[in-house]
């Protein structure tokens, strides 16, 4: 937003639904790393405080919907700080679906933890985790900061959680396939993966909603879809 | 909406987007029973279709967004209304990821379509999106007519599909420790169901919006979810 203007009542408002959206940002990132952390080690009581945290997760979101409906029905913004708003609402609908995926890996935690472990292929899904999480910290302060290029950055940056997902994809199909009893614990790690990789696109949308605002312009259509799973050829 | 009002410059626009809303619903709707049908038949050129139809769906919901986001700036609408706008537009990014499903179905077909068919699943795959295409149309109708009997109807349904999921997972599984060739296909079908399966949760989340707009009140939190499969124990 280049234009400058006085604190105003809206200003106000909409810095108080900011700051709710961090903490909603700051709880998702622990939740990523959390979740993850909990895979790698067969931390069951984790996985379960990653699951109930959830809540409070969707809780936030809910009030951020509100208060943000409440702060356009009030205020009457004007075109540019309508468009703040509406930007405030889809980056906490993407805090949430990543929130959801974290919880669905800590899920999947507690099932995986009573079998025998695949490999080390945790360990791979954990930096992973980290990167994404990395990215989403960075994708929020560019929001806070309006800070385009830290945007951008995060946007490139999706490519190479797709690549991970795309090694961790083949890795598990050769373990499914050497080995029977290696297909449902795999189905459940791949799940995770691309879970993971899901989280990275809802990350690259808030950087995006990020360019959209400062600059008014979507970045191009062409975004960074990596994920080339869906056109594995058949190999076995 | 129990309250009427006259025909106002709101409603009028209104009206405008929600005609757009059902134009974007039949394609999403059309999307899916195709996608479904190009899978079975193995038929690549409609499987191109989709894909390429994907496009305009994803026009129509940013027409959607900006047409709301004018109308909300210009009309100011008081709270019942805006709850309506801000309703069309949860609806219309509701529809867009239903597409994108839909899309994704289409880009896994190509490629199976590539390999030898695997049992008669798809038979099942298409039935599952043949629900979900219904339940879609029913969601819709709630939502023009504000029906929550309808809408209530369709989120009981998505137990169903969540059912039909599970089914299909474990037939997937025991598919693939039958025969490793069966790996690879098995998991693009196995990701095609979890997609129509999540096409259902979009639709229900539909349903959901249309009880919200006429009740005020959210469903009761511990909404249908029966993917058990998250939980399945370790067979082999």
């Amino acid at each position: 937003m280049e234009e400058q203007h006085i604190a105003s009542a809206f200003d106000r408002d909409l810095e108080a639904i900011q700051a709710r959206i961090m903490k909603m940002g700051g709880l998702v990132e622990a939740a990523i790393v959390e979740a993850a952390r909990a895979l790698e080690t067969r931390d069951e009581e984790l996985a379960l405080q990653v699951r109930a945290g959830d809540k409070v997760i969707d809780m936030l979101e809910e009030q951020i919907n509100e208060e943000a409906a409440r702060l356009i029905a009030l205020r009457s913004p004007a075109a540019s700080d309508l468009r703040l708003v509406l930007s405030v609402m889809k980056i906490s609908a993407n805090l949430e679906r990543i929130g959801d995926y974290a919880k669905n890996m800590a899920k999947r935690t507690v099932v995986l933890a009573q079998g025998p472990a695949v490999s080390d292929s945790t360990a791979a899904l954990r930096r992973m985790a980290r990167e994404v999480e990395r990215m989403l910290k960075d994708a929020l302060d560019a929001y806070i900061q309006r800070d385009v290029e830290l945007a951008t950055d995060v946007i490139a940056r999706d490519l190479d959680v797709d690549q991970m997902y795309n090694a961790l994809f083949r890795e598990f199909l050769t373990f499914m396939m050497e080995d029977p009893r290696n297909i449902t614990p795999c189905m459940h790690l791949h799940f995770i993966a691309k879970n993971t990789e899901r989280m990275g696109d809802h990350v690259t949308s808030i950087a995006e909603q990020v360019i959209y605002l400062v600059t008014g312009e979507r970045p191009e259509e062409g975004r960074s879809k990596a994920d080339t799973t869906s056109t594995a050829v058949q190999e076995a």
